[in-house]
């Protein structure tokens, strides 16, 4: 059944993917083993580079972007490695329990969820390690559950101030390609993502970025590993080709990112979720609702986490986004679940996309009957015709 | 240069091609002559029946709107014939001038371009050529440069009161699939259209349906033809083909948008056009402007007409909407160039991608410098909720 | 229902369209009157001149290549006016009759259908006209019903040693970007073709080049015309429009098409279409089947007619060759239904296709009972290997 | 660079996509959270069971093939289970290679590349392990680096003759959807596949069908396991979900792809295998050279393995083919490397291909300087013509 024009998908990923990247992945797919591919090959991993900002390598999984979290660690990492995690959100926590799994050594340290990675506790803990058994800092960058930014550089000048030799490894699955990250200048070792978030691809990719100290790592990590091993990627990929199969139509969609990407400019990119942000904050201001972040210098560019008034359940009034208005917002997960919403504003998106999406909150407020005030979207209007 | 983002195509027509419809028409072409080709042709041809609601034949032709224009025409009618037109806007004029230097003896009513063909008008003309020498009335049915829709029933209803013989031949080019059109029950002799508007397709089809009367007039009209003539396409298309190549692929698209048509329901479609042309009646009056159509019986439900305040230029506000915002509006065209605009809200349309459409046009206001109160898409808004 | 694998799509047009031009029709309709259309007009207006091998201006209908048959007369003729015609075959008597149609008055010189137009028998014709009342030669490059292709420039000659003004008119339409045309350097006045054969794009584009006696030739032509009208197309080309709505999507194609013949190299293009159709010939001859083509250098580089042996129905044969193998051959046309059928060797094509190709004919033959000699396909796989 | 034509992708997977599932894929991503995303899982869910011919689950991983290998011993096994392989070929033997990676016990019967897994050797083996320390069977079904197809029903009665309680684990990578599987009825524990070969789709997909006992089997296993883990895939899969995010737009392929293979029906889609395998084989015979397989009974229906003769190189040969005649073949891997080539025949494919790429061999055999009989294709066209 056709339901009249564009759906408007405003989870914080999967996002609107371009047309353009549509049709490239529609591409025959070719022989991965023939030039052509190499040629592919070589464009892709050059460019991912780009992207992270970094020269080291960056490897890329036919696989979502959990498989990215799982080859981050078992990388870098021997069963019972002692590894420190926040619990950020639902995001952060699934990791930390992936970890688990893996056979690691887990300490978890909780916040309210409404904050990201406290630096300053990072070095406390990391001090008080005076034997230097924790081998890695895992860090999620923007929780995608939250609508919170982590702010990466203080975490890492917190490791540094503590001298610790712990390795950092940063989620980066919904910041990359919509929230400045440079995996070089920031000292990060692993930086992992997928691609279905600033990528604008479908799922299908992950992606791990592989700073030198992690491939050492590497050289001695015990946990077991196949499909998710650096090595014969890094080898094989010098070549132009992958260990095994590669999702060859989904790096059709990658090459053609990139290019995208960098036709509007990596930083003017950032400055369009950054105002993005703004004006749905405006907006939900007006409205009277909460933003699930506290902290002003972690706002989220790429969405933003509004908590629902008490007694309203978020999943009710996102049912009524869905079926009246054809818009996907994002489900309130783990502790938040039907407590908060959550509007994902990154990808390939516009000013007038945006407003869409404004509008069909604030009528879908009306329909479900939460009590707010009117004037959200006028609000971001505002923002968005003054900037 | 990409531009992120979808662009907001808010012309009143092309208007927003449905992926469904992108990708049937990239589907391979095939050989016009073989059985599956003919099971092509027997769908459409029967198919676009039901959306111009006839028995009858309707002839597609691999041309454009004007295309269906010109054989209206040629088919019906002989050098030096007397036709009746209302210049009600530009491409009403511009039928005229077509028919004009085709040879036809072209009669035109004047209006002041704000409402549609007066049918009482209509009656007093015909009755008054008591020597029955007006051979076909020629009317459009939506003026695309106004957005004035006039009364088909009624002028059916004029020229019987007038009892007079003359063809009645409609332009529906950006009615037809968007507005309610009944080729049998009014009395049509030619109604034709283009692929563009309604049936959310890409230019390059046009149509002609036809009744028996119109049949009848096509056996000793004199004009030359032949791209156009119905006879060859009426005698092929009996055994599922054309006299020439066809545009095979704008077929398949064809074919889709049918289907999808019907999924949503032809009644539903046309109120659905209804509810966005009242929403953004609401957000001009909001903002103070001038809405071009002056009778509440004939405002078009497929786009609203403008009228800009003195001293403000439609186009330069229009260059604002599309640089800033990414969205084409309909220029105003011959004697409304610079003074009015043109919201096209037709086709393959939602309310948020409206919301987002009245967004764009209200923050181009604000950044045009063009004096207007805010609050128009808040008015949209709350009708689009409460409805 | 799926029929596996791909279609052999090998009539003599439409041909195979290149996947590259599929997606390049599938992107979403523009607004036609934007600065993004203008640019994109440019490309294909000047594009297409390198192809017609002209400075002079190209006009692009939104029609099927018939279109360009018309559009070529009504603007250069007047009713009444002489026009010299060959028919050569079925396209060449079709375009005869449309000129009847018309009202031209047509001298027809009858062929064999095995053979081109005769440069000497035009030299005679013209010097014959001491009055020089024939206005136009109209004549068909490549005849596609029978595969025979006419010798433009030694026509071009014949005209010119008779001292005659008449206008030279080509149809190109299975001959442009598959076989070497020179508009300017030929002295053709009006070439015209259709999207659909060499061009490598979906029917529904029809052209027109127009040489400097044409255009003077279109001020006093009188034969009535609107769609077709040079006039306005050259006016509104100029600033990077079209007076009507233009076949957008077909035009996002023909610009990818342009580019894939420019990647390949024109003159490329020229000699992979002549080492095919020599290849085909090898084997219609390792078949012991007769061509219908009876002159060496007339033999037609796209498309090769097969006559069938006494007694045997080319239709019958070409039905197994669709129902068993999934391939499409051209029918015999006119005279020739049912006693020829034609393989298309054109467009987006290579080795492998026509192997496969001439595979499918010989095994038809085989399946449906066609006395011949085996052996054709090998034979044509010696010379394809050898040069 | 343009390469007129179509490649011939004629390696033995990934295979020619069919436009349909190319299409398909290009499909806007969807909420993997939302209804309809439900509704898109449970017809893959049910619909590839009916590939697999299994009332069980059938789990599906963003990955391509390797890591369903990984999954199938991960989720049934523990550090140190002896497993009992055999190196039918490269496949056969990279599958065992990653077993000991994952600390496993191989036991490794090795072949001479040239046949299929000796059933009376798997009894003997499993008798003589009166303890029953083997936990599993490996077996590649379809060995794609040979072009044998191992007899899977006549190793299950091995098995059940030894009275043995090891799980049978089935690689049919190459040859689900191809060749004849039946999960259920051949008591297979874990049949494993990948998409880009049979079931048409571009890589990125990977399939493990689970029994009762390999599910038992599960409950117990000891391997770490997290993106791999059947668990929580079978949980979420139950409400038509899944425990991260899938490859949405690939299933949107899987469902197009299972629709294609109904449509043609299974039971056709392996005949016509054979039929083409018949045909390779008959051309080869012709040209003299020699198929790798040795056994009538084990010949590969999706492949064909051929060896070079003595002193030329299998790798330059291919490089004829795919620089000249736009065809990849298959590699001779492992030992077989420059030894061997592969022609792969398997997927969206018809005669007319076949013979293309049968041509294409015969033609680069020529250029290449290779001995051989001319005739090959010809021995195939008289097969492909007689049945």
């Amino acid at each position: 059944m056709h339901r009249p024009g564009r759906h408007f998908l405003q989870i914080p990923g999967p996002t609107n993917v371009p047309d353009r990247v549509l049709r490239a992945i529609a591409q025959p797919t070719m022989d991965h083993r023939s030039a052509d591919f190499a040629a592919l090959a070589y464009d892709v991993l050059a460019g991912i580079k780009t992207i992270f900002k970094t020269r080291g390598p960056v490897v890329i999984f036919p696989a979502s972007g959990t498989g990215a979290w799982e080859a981050a660690l078992v990388n870098t990492l021997s069963p019972g490695d002692r590894v420190l995690t926040f619990e950020t959100g639902e995001f952060a926590r699934l990791w930390a329990e992936l970890a688990k799994r893996l056979g690691l050594d887990v300490e978890v340290v909780n916040t309210d969820w409404r904050q990201g990675v406290d630096p300053e506790l990072v070095e406390g803990v990391l001090r008080a390690d005076s034997e230097r058994t924790i081998r890695a800092v895992m860090v999620v960058h923007n929780e995608t559950s939250t609508g919170v930014t982590s702010r990466i550089p203080e975490i890492r000048k917190a490791i540094d101030a503590a001298g610790h030799p712990a390795l950092l490894l940063v989620d980066a699955v919904s910041s990359l390609a919509s929230v400045d990250l440079r995996h070089d200048d920031w000292g990060i070792d692993v930086t992992l993502t997928g691609s279905q978030k600033g990528l604008m691809l479908p799922p299908g990719l992950s992606f791990n970025a592989i700073s030198d100290k992690a491939i050492n790592a590497s050289q001695t990590s015990q946990l077991p590993k196949s499909y998710w091993a650096w090595g014969p990627m890094l080898t094989m990929n010098a070549a132009g080709f992958f260990p095994y199969t590669p999702a060859t139509n989904l790096l059709y969609g990658l090459r053609e990112a990139i290019q995208i990407l960098h036709e509007e400019g990596l930083e003017q990119v950032f400055a369009r979720h950054r105002r993005h942000a703004a004006a749905t904050r405006a907006a939900v201001r007006a409205w009277g609702l909460d933003i699930v972040c506290r902290r002003e210098d972690e706002y989220s560019p790429v969405l933003t986490g509004v908590t629902m008034p008490d007694g309203h359940d978020a999943d009710a009034f996102r049912t009524v986004a869905s079926e009246r208005y054809n818009m996907s917002l994002g489900a309130g997960l783990g502790r938040l679940k039907g407590k908060a919403f959550r509007i994902g504003h990154l990808g390939d998106f516009n000013d007038l996309m945006l407003a869409g999406t404004l509008s069909g909150v604030e009528m879908s407020l009306a329909v479900a009957g939460v009590p707010f005030r009117r004037g959200g979207v006028q609000a971001a209007l505002e923002l968005l015709a003054s900037r």
